[in-house]
C-alpha cells in the first residue's frame, strides 16, 4: 500500500493551505509532519570542507527518514513572497547534505520515482506570480527523478479564504480521488 | 551618499557568490551583513491572530534597520535548489511582519524607491534554471516599490570556480562602475 | 452589454482548444473570429522607418477593429512548440504598427480596461510548459493595460481529447458563468 | 568543419538582433538565411486529418534541409511581445509537420545532437520580460534533443541601440570565440 507523506510549510495553523490539503488526503491514511512543529536549520554547505558536512542537532533526520520511506509526497506550502516558505525551503536545502551522508546511502536512489504533488495557497495572484515557484519545484523534483504529478494553486488571503475557491477545491476533491485509486492500485 | 547595503545568504564563507559580489563592490563602502552570522527564525504569521505577531527575539530587528536605512541592496545568494537560499528566505519571509510593526510604520515606504540588484551563483545550468528566482524578486521587488535595477548570474560549483566565469566577472566590474556612479551622483 | 470576442488561433477545425473555448461561450452572444481564415500578414517593423510602416493588404484591420471595439477577449490558442501559435503571434506583432497608426489614434487607450483571459490546450505536459507563454500573455495585457482576467489550460493531442479533461471542463463552466454575470451587469 | 546557420527572424534590416547577430559570426563561415525574404506559411494541422499533412507551397522545404544539414544553429529574433517574432514562430510552428513528413524520416534524429544558441534584442526590459521566451526555446531545443548552449539578450529599441549594450557585445564576442573554438575541433 502506497506511503503518502504531506510536508506542511504553513507558519500558522489551520492555514488556507493546510484546509486545501486536507480535502486532498481526506479518508486517506497519510503522515502528516508539520514542519513548524520542529526545528530544522539552514544546511551549512560542507560539500567542500576538508570533513565534509558537520552533524547537525535538530530534527531533520527524523524527517526526512519518513519521507525517503513514502511513496507520494504532497508539498503543502502558502506562498510567501512568490516561493515555498522559509520554513520549508531550509527543509529542501537541507536535501543536499543528505545527498552525502553515509546515513542515507540510496538518497536519491530512493527519492527517484516517488509521485511528488504541489498544494500551494497564496493571496497575491498565485495563478500569475506562483508560476515561478511551480517552475521550482519542477526543476527539484527532475534533479532526484521524482516525477511531478500535479499541482493545485489556491487562492486566499484570511483564514478560510480557501473554502470560497471553487475550482481549488474541486481539484482538491479530484486528488483525492487519484491518491485513493493509487493506494488501491499498490 | 548613497548607502550600499549587502545582503549575504551563503552558508559557506568566501563562498563562489561572495566572491562575485565582492568584485561588485570593490572600493565602495558597503555595509556587509552576513545573514549566517546571526540568527533569524522562520516567521510566524500572526497577521490575522488576535494579537497580532508575537515580538520575536532574535537579530531580524537590527539587520532590517540596515536595509531600511539603506539606498541599494545587493541580494547576494547562491542558487539552492534552484532558489535563494533558505537563510535568506526567512529574512525576506520576515518582511510581512515588518509591513504590520509599528516600530516600522514607514517600512514600505522607505523601502520604495530603493534600488535592488540580485547576484547568484549556482552550479547546476543556473542561467536557465535560475530564471524562476529572478522572476521572484522580481515580484518582491515590485511588492515593496523598490526598482529592479538589474542582476547577476554566475556558474560554479567548487570553491573559486566562479573566477572562470568570464561574463559574470565582466558584469561584477561593470556594476562595480554604476555603483561608483550612483554614490558620487547623490 | 458587454462585447466579447473571440480569437481562434487553432489551424485545425473542431480542434481541443476550440471545443473547449466553445463550452466557456456557450449561450453567449460572442464574436467569432478564426484567424485561420484570415490572411494576416507578418510585422514588417516599420517604427523607424523614414515613411513609417507600410500599409497592408490583408484582413487585420477588419479584425482589429472588432477586437478594439469589444469588451472582453477570449485568445483562444493550441500550444504550439510550449506558445501560441504562429498565426496568433502574427496577429498580435502587428499590434506594434497599429500602436503608430493614424487610423487608430486611441487604439491602446481603447485596449486598456478590456478584460482578457486566455484559453490553451497542449499536448505536452501543458500545466507545466505551458507557463511561460501565460507569463507572455501576462506581460502583452500589461502592456496595453488590459486585464488579465483569468486563464484555462486543458491537456488533449488527439481529437476531441480535451472532453475527457474534467479539470478544463469545469474551469470552461465556470467561466461560462462569469461571463453570463458580467454580460448582465454592463 | 562544423557548419553554422544563423536564423534570422528580423522583419526590419540590420535591425538590433541581426547587428549582434553579426558580431558572434564575425569571420566565420556561417549560412545567413532571413527569413523576412521567404514565404512561410503558418502551419495547417493535419496530424490527425485523414490524409495528413496536405503539401504546402512555399519556402519551407528549402530553408529546413540547410538547418538539417547544420551542426550549429543561431536562432536570431527580436523580441516582439516578449516572445520569439512571428516570423520565426510559424517557421518553428512547420516542424511539427516535418516530424511526420516521409521526404525528412531522420528529422528528429538529425536535429538531435545539434547545438542551440539564441540572440535576442527587446526594447522593453528584456533581462526580465525576455525569460519566459528562453524557457520556450529550452523547451523547443528539448523535445527535438537539441542542446541549449546558450544564450545572449541586448537591449535595443531605435536603430543601432545595441551597439550601446556593452555586456550583449562582450557576450557575443565571446560567441564568436566558442564558435571557432568549436569548427576547428571538427
Amino acid at each position: 500500500m502506497a506511503k503518502v507523506v504531506v510536508l506542511y510549510g504553513s507558519s500558522r495553523t489551520t492555514s488556507n493551505t493546510e484546509l486545501l490539503t486536507k480535502k486532498a488526503i481526506a479518508g486517506l491514511d497519510a503522515k502528516e509532519i508539520y514542519l513548524r512543529d520542529f526545528t530544522v536549520k539552514p544546511i551549512v554547505d560542507g560539500r567542500h570542507a576538508e570533513h565534509g558536512f558537520d552533524e547537525v542537532d535538530d530534527d531533520y533526520d527524523t524527517i526526512i527518514k519518513q519521507v525517503e520511506q513514502s511513496d507520494i509526497i504532497l508539498f503543502s506550502t502558502p506562498i510567501y513572497w512568490y516561493s515555498m516558505s522559509g520554513l520549508m525551503k531550509n527543509f529542501i536545502d537541507r536535501w543536499s547534505q543528505t545527498l552525502r551522508d553515509p546515513e542515507f546511502p540510496d538518497f536519491k536512489k530512493n527519492m527517484s520515482g516517488k509521485k511528488a504533488y504541489v498544494l500551494a495557497v497564496g493571496g497575491d495572484e498565485p495563478h500569475m506570480k506562483g508560476l515561478a515557484m511551480i517552475d521550482q519545484f519542477r526543476w527539484i523534483f527532475q534533479f532526484v527523478g521524482m516525477s511531478f504529478a500535479g499541482y493545485i494553486i489556491g487562492e486566499g488571503n484570511k483564514p478560510e479564504d480557501i473554502l470560497q475557491d471553487e475550482m481549488a477545491l474541486l481539484s482538491a476533491k479530484k486528488l483525492n480521488k487519484e491518491l485513493k485509486a493509487i493506494k488501491a492500485a499498490y
